[in-house]
């Protein structure tokens, strides 16, 4: 095993895109990246693709990648297509990271990209179901679920989690509206993120409610876009010049159910293991916020705060810009925006910038050690899926 | 970088299933892959699944293995969804060899499970149409080709095949007939085959047209299956008693073209190279025969025969059981059957079979070296991925 580097990183901006496809898209995000790493599509030696929700929203399903990169020049490297329902993209950098890793690569490309506005409005609450099981879905609600979608099920999802952790932890309508809020400002400073308007928490209290106690500015908005990341050796990373920024662990686990057993804890527990560190030592934060409560829930099951206290760190200022430990600079999915397949990547794109001290005016200052949490799905109760991926900016040698 | 070995193999009987679903067949190839390795579903340390169709099939996207395999005991280990049309599970197995390979895990397991035959009958071929371009088949055709399928699509473009293959070689539609035949009297051997009964290649020109010069009986059926690997260090292999077979490559290759720069001569190159070995050394084959012709193709692909030679090979009795270099003992995707994203491990659980001296009445006998090909989708006019593995019986030491 060797180490695994960060040689470049690009996103596209994350938003409405009505005039773009998944391939346009999913091109400028991975000719982006090689050429924040001086590298030519040729040099590239095995392609990781995350997507979740093509096959329902263009119909392309099985060759995903083949399709969106034909013409980049990547048409010789392997393509592998990856699904993980939210979390496509942080498996797909999970398996780049793993090729150069295990020594069969020198360079390697995640891509994750996702086109969800399309001319059907409906479209992607049909696609968005299919993050379930889906037999289950059908028994309960009937066949109708598979080409109407279950509306806004993941947000009523969400609201029972928000439901569940306000009466556990004391947290109120209120708390969570400021978390949204201290995102939507985070994303203002964020020239790629789909929302760059700063609301108060007022603000989100009073737009429309989407699922009780949810209001529409505490759910993440309808996405497209791609990021992708080339990953290498230290010598690949090098000639790209700039700080050297080192992928120190990825977990992938599979939920088993709600609480300990969920896959987000049990990722960050076998990430920390990797990594050699704890909660203690992370600088800078994006976390899968599909909708606000995730924040908090995901903090506590990150150890980052201790249980039924994240709403105090956001009012402490910790979680903020500025703070002890920023969380979500990008703005989250809730202001960057969350095209499924694209998120992880897009996660990982801001905390590479973040380590670069490329953010502009997020920037974390002296950052060192990032973390993010991707989330997939639902089964039994919790995330089907989840990634952790710590990265580590290196010492100059 | 470190060896890797089958630890463990096994596969359903291919066939119509109508009374299962896909999460059934899964978990029967897997459980039986996991007792072949005497290990337990918690010693597995990454999951691979190879998946094409259920999107369209069943409804299920982007948690296909989460679901087929809940209940499994598996859900503790990082589990990746994988698409690549029908090289679907050959490129989930090539995912779990690097995962072992880099020293990431010690034991990886390779799924790939398809159940295509459902009550509509024509949501196969609604799925198979996109294996290809979706943009342009629309563009050509309508957007009926995403309700309604394209008729038997891949059997007009190997027809085409055919066509071009006989044009420039000189091979007639007997000698498609006596491959189909040879592939159908390997297939009575084996009691994983979905067609058991032998037919001459009188009765294969005489079975029903599909698109001229390819009869029935010179094409894949619509299947359902799974087929399972355990792959895991020496040590695991060992534990598992029997003849170690170790992994001795595995390439993956996008397609640009027709011709050399098909994908399949690409991943065989590769192949050959990571392995140190040269066409010349297979004892066993296992290839991509969705439809006759790609048997001469393909062997001419790989280099075994040459150009315009493989019919000649095939009348000799070379590919033949008893032969030189036997190709596709199981029967081929012909008569073992394609359930499409579980063809890949299908072809390997039968080639693994065959170096541990497991393969009954179609046993090879003193096979060392054993190479499977697979191929899926179509872009551009060749095959849009192609997979290549290779296998090999090691001494015992």
């Amino acid at each position: 095993m060797r180490d695994v580097f960060v040689a470049g990183a690009f996103m596209t901006r994350f938003g409405r895109h009505f005039d773009r496809g998944l391939g346009s898209l999913a091109r400028e995000a991975a000719e982006g990246a090689l050429r924040d790493a001086g590298a030519s599509p040729e040099a590239v030696e095995f392609v990781a693709f995350g997507n979740a929700a093509a096959g329902i929203l263009t119909g392309q399903e099985m060759i995903r990648a083949q399709t969106a990169l034909a013409g980049s020049g990547l048409e010789g490297a392997p393509m592998i297509n990856v699904e993980n329902a939210c979390a496509s993209a942080s498996s797909a950098f999970h398996l780049a990271f793993n090729a150069v890793r295990s020594g069969q690569h020198d360079v390697a490309l995640a891509v994750g990209a996702e086109k969800m506005n399309v001319d059907d409005r409906n479209l992607a609450n049909v696609a968005l179901a299919r993050a379930v099981d889906v037999e289950e879905l059908v028994a309960d609600q009937g066949d109708s679920v598979l080409t109407e979608g279950a509306g806004p099920l993941f947000m009523e999802i969400y609201a029972g989690f928000a439901r569940d952790y306000m009466g556990m932890s004391g947290a109120t309508r209120h708390d969570l509206a400021a978390a949204a809020a201290k995102n939507r400002f985070h994303g203002s400073l964020n020239p790629n993120a789909q929302f760059r308007q700063a609301v108060s928490a007022e603000e989100v209290l009073a737009s429309r409610m989407i699922v009780d106690p949810l209001t529409l500015f505490m759910c993440s908005p309808i996405s497209d876009g791609a990021a992708a990341l080339v990953l290498g050796t230290r010598e690949a990373a090098q000639k790209a010049g700039g700080p050297l920024v080192r992928v120190r662990a990825s977990a992938v686990r599979t939920g088993r159910k709600q609480g300990p057993d969920d896959a987000v804890p049990r990722a960050a527990a076998k990430a920390y293991e990797a990594g050699g560190i704890g909660p203690e030592d992370i600088d800078v934060i994006e976390l899968h916020d599909a909708a606000i409560p995730a924040e908090f829930i995901v903090l506590e099951e990150l150890g980052v705060a201790a249980d039924g206290e994240a709403a105090g760190l956001l009012h402490d200022g910790a979680t903020r810009l500025g703070g002890r430990v920023p969380v979500n600079p990008s703005g989250g999915l809730l202001s960057r925006g969350h095209p499924i397949g694209a998120t992880g990547t897009g996660q990982l794109v801001e905390l590479a910038d973040q380590l670069r001290g490329r953010a502009g005016k997020r920037q974390v200052e002296g950052a060192r050690i990032a973390l993010a949490e991707n989330a997939g799905g639902i089964l039994g109760g919790g995330s089907a899926v989840a990634v952790v991926t710590l990265l580590e900016r290196m010492h100059a040698s």
